[in-house]
């Protein structure tokens, strides 16, 4: 059997992209379950893995210290509907589709957050999945009773303790614990759910949780750690790693070094997937993916894609002159875009307004083409080390994703490295992952790199 | 017209009662999202204005400082599914039921809450209620990094300001901030979306949301405060109050009582609906009644009771002899339910054993009859000021909600006291409430009862 790849849809749980809400084929839908549950079919009916949503905790204030840039807009933090309710309302209408949530271990407790994953794990027969962030606007902290946010070492120390704790609260019922005997009665048996009693720097947590053993053991768990803590962290409790790359050669890169650095931490690298994110642009003819790519890109606003920019780089570009080239700067954000961003820059030569709209309306890994084109693309990456498969993010909702859909998948399926039929009945299995045993949080937790 | 009752369903996510889970026709699906969706379909078909979902934060072990006695019987607090993501599956096969879920504002922060409702609400078209508690168990304390829990009048205090804090963050956005003008373009408009700058006592919170102003202004609000304290909370933020009492003249002193407070902090009485909890049962004849009523009383455990009593009352009940009569005890928590049990224990002269079978499989208001009985004993507590309509536990899930929908309801309507269609589209329409005006939150945080 040919290995497959695995395909993962990057949702928006809002208008995303400050272009694609412009475009007359675009949903104004956000704010509907339909809108979600609709895309839920098209993913399922494509096979896809899972679909994800990021999330944000604030409307981001980091370009010019206000939010009127994305508000006016409509940039990635305007609006941003929770996840977990969108994804529980997806999972009604599925059987198979994988469905994440992003949670900041930051500004939440882990008794909430655990009970709330092992809660749609259950109700969704196994599907739920977890992107841990550890969050980094200073907007977010101040919606917290904070002034300033904590510094990365704090937020990624804390993220730690954060996944023990939820490690130990989902192994806190054995996986048979609930007995439901009638006559005796014996509903559940006390001797096999346990107290944690975990007492440490950010959390002490009694247990057990009220919510027995997930199906999947724990969820399926997702980071996107760029820096070096990031890459740890991922590298210890990640099952998928989502990452942005500009080029190939910076994909295979990040690629080794965190099967590496999984190796190292005592894991089987087949068990951690990378998915880099890809947004594919898919014409009838090269000429006219082309085309539409350049209709697509002249709807971005530069301020909106700018000010998304300098929230993800956590550095209020609205100080350095539109029509020059953004200096080096120091970045308290997000690493990976600015690697990303570097590249893209010195490669083309853009001015800050230039790279603003290029930002605004990007697609990562440049799949412009007909969709043999962008299979080759595809097919290309994943055969030669960058990938276990990808992220697709679409340039407008939902549309993007039913031309992929029906256009690339089969091509991907035609090639026996994409599946015609679903593998498992939980996203874990999909995934091609073991099922973890109770007590792997106490390996995990404890491993060093 | 005359006036109707309304009608909401108070379900458990978990086994509820120490015997319900016993019987042959419980179905123990308290893990599937079927489960609900199907008890969802059901109460629409009957109309009910809301599905109720009651929480805690832990499994409560006061009775004898052990989980094991709710283990063990399946008690109320042995297994709780989390009730965000049951909701939000309820409301994808549903068009006009209500959802509410309970929420403690004791260990969450308000950014979360209010998005997480905000959210709800739109995803529902204007479904959502949330059940405002704050908690009363030291084992939920001891799941969020506490010793013990703070008292009531801070929990209380802390409450207010949560509330201000969701109000001001629904308001956050004008109810016409979101423009979608794609020539412009201007997706939101920015002088229309407000930063919130709270700085509290608890709470510290910069806004604003990152979800518009939800359909219903706010989701609508219930609470079920017992205490002097918590009647005073309920009076002033409540749409809607929970309570539950042994007899009429109890439920109407509670009645007269709460209507009074809600003029006092300046509110409109018949804005405020009181719905007690009621757990009928229905038999063929009121012989079969008494006896099906008899038979599920067999199948619960004494201990499992207790256990619940214990951690309602927030008492260790284990201390006390099982044949003797409860003394007067000093009840740290729940008062309302106290009072009930007392009513009882001297009415009935129970000894603690007795009481403990009793409250596990407790009906209250005692509607043990026919379909007619019933309807009878619901229209004299309706019509006689006892009631706005009711909250109906069912001795067991899901069964208990399709008898009721068959058998009591279509009697309801064609006596005229309720609806026979949904009045309107969302909750509140249904409920005959005004939708609360941008800034309601502070006319409500500002009033002195
Ligand atoms: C593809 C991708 C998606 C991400 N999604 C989110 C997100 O939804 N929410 C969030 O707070 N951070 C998100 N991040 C940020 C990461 O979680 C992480 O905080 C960031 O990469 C900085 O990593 P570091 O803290 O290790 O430097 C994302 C990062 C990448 C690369
Ligand atoms: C019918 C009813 C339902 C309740 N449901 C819950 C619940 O789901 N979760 C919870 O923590 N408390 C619940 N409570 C407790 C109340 O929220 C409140 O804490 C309790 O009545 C004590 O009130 P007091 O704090 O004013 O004394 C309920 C109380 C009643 C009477």
């Amino acid at each position: 059997m040919t290995k497959k790849m695995h395909l993962a849809a990057f949702i928006t749980a809002g208008p995303g992209r400050p272009g694609g809400w412009r475009l007359p084929d675009s949903v104004p839908g956000w704010l509907d379950a339909s809108y979600y549950q609709n895309m839920a079919r098209t993913l399922e009916d494509g096979r896809f893995d899972l679909a994800f949503f990021a999330d944000i905790v604030s409307v981001p204030d980091r370009f010019g210290g206000s939010t009127d840039s994305q508000l006016r807009y409509g940039a990635l933090g305007s609006l941003r509907v929770d996840p977990l309710p969108v994804i529980a309302s997806m999972a009604a209408v599925t059987r198979h589709l994988g469905l994440a949530a992003t949670v900041s271990t930051t500004y939440a407790q882990p008794f909430t957050v655990a009970r709330s994953f092992a809660s749609l794990d259950h109700l969704s027969g196994g599907r739920a999945a977890w992107n841990i962030v550890t969050s980094f606007q200073e907007s977010e902290a101040r919606n917290f009773n904070l002034d300033e946010q904590f510094d990365r070492s704090t937020r990624y120390e804390r993220a730690d303790e954060f996944l023990e704790v939820a490690g130990k609260l989902w192994d806190s019922w054995d996986d048979d614990a609930l007995v439901l005997d009638v006559e005796q009665p014996l509903f559940a048996d006390p001797d096999k759910v346990h107290r944690v009693d975990h007492k440490g720097r950010y959390f002490s947590v009694q247990g057990p949780l009220n919510v027995p053993r997930p199906p999947q053991g724990y969820p399926v768990l997702i980071q996107a750690g760029a820096s070096s803590k990031g890459k740890d962290f991922a590298a210890r409790w990640s099952d998928v790693i989502f990452c942005s790359h500009a080029s190939k050669e910076s994909a295979q890169s990040f690629y080794t070094e965190i099967k590496e650095r999984a190796a190292t931490f005592g894991r089987d690298p087949e068990e951690i997937k990378i998915l880099p994110s890809i947004t594919p642009v898919v014409g009838p003819t090269t000429a006219r993916a082309k085309e539409l790519a350049d209709e697509i890109f002249e709807l971005v606003p530069p301020i909106g894609g700018l000010s998304t920019l300098a929230y993800h780089l956590d550095v209020d570009l609205s100080t350095f002159p539109l029509d020059e080239r953004l200096p080096e700067v120091e970045v308290p954000g997000v690493a990976g875009h600015y690697h990303e961003v570097r590249e893209i820059t010195e490669r083309e030569g853009l001015t800050l307004r230039q790279l603003g709209k290029q930002y605004g309306g990007r697609y990562e890994g440049n799949f412009i083409g007909t969709a043999d084109e962008v299979a080759d693309g595809l097919q290309d990456w994943f055969e030669d080390g960058a990938a276990d498969g990808f992220t697709l993010q679409v340039p407008y909702q939902p549309g993007g994703f039913e031309t992929f859909t029906r256009q690339v998948v089969p091509r991907l399926q035609k090639r026996g490295i994409f599946r015609t039929e679903y593998e498992g009945s939980t996203l874990r299995e999909n995934l091609g992952l073991t099922r973890p045993a109770s007590g792997e949080w106490q390996r995990r937790s404890g491993a060093q790199g």
